[in-house]
């Protein structure tokens, strides 16, 4: 079972992806980004990459597609708030987007 | 260019995609329905389906995604409103989630 991140693991795991563009959800404890790619196939395309990690990773996004644009939110249900499998799809997503 | 659906293919167009459960969206000339799967894979097995059918029509959902429910909203940006794009599309999303 998925536990919260401690104080120590926000700072140190949430700081690189900040960078990358994730912030806060107002009100929740999760982390949202919008990925914006060429067209329509790019942008289902990453996400059919990103849904076999997530069926991998037993731990999958909320997500929403409107033509090239993807808005994501991450967080983990079973401990109601960030874990380390948001930190791990997160990153999954940024490798995926860049390659 | 896609055009507006007369009033006269509004009554016969929408009414079949009423009866298998999608609705007007309050206050937009789209049509919206929540689809449910058994899970994961095959919610985002079907959205598969669907992306190479909006692809090769050219016309693409509003959808979103959690786990094994799939919000979608149809219109045609094109034209403002709902067009027979949408009817076509969705006539598809309801043949791929029956099969």
């Amino acid at each position: 079972m998925a536990k919260l991140l401690s104080e120590v693991e926000r700072e140190a795991l949430l700081a690189p992806l900040v960078q990358a563009g994730w912030s806060m959800v107002d009100g929740r404890d999760a982390i949202e980004k919008r990925f914006e790619f060429k067209g329509f196939v790019s942008a289902f395309g990453w996400m059919t990459q990103v849904a076999l990690w997530a069926e991998k990773l037993n731990h999958h996004p909320e997500w929403s597609n409107v033509y090239r644009s993807v808005d994501v939110v991450l967080t983990t249900h079973d401990c109601d708030g960030l874990s380390i499998l948001d930190v791990e799809l997160a990153g999954r997503m940024e490798a995926l987007a860049a390659a």
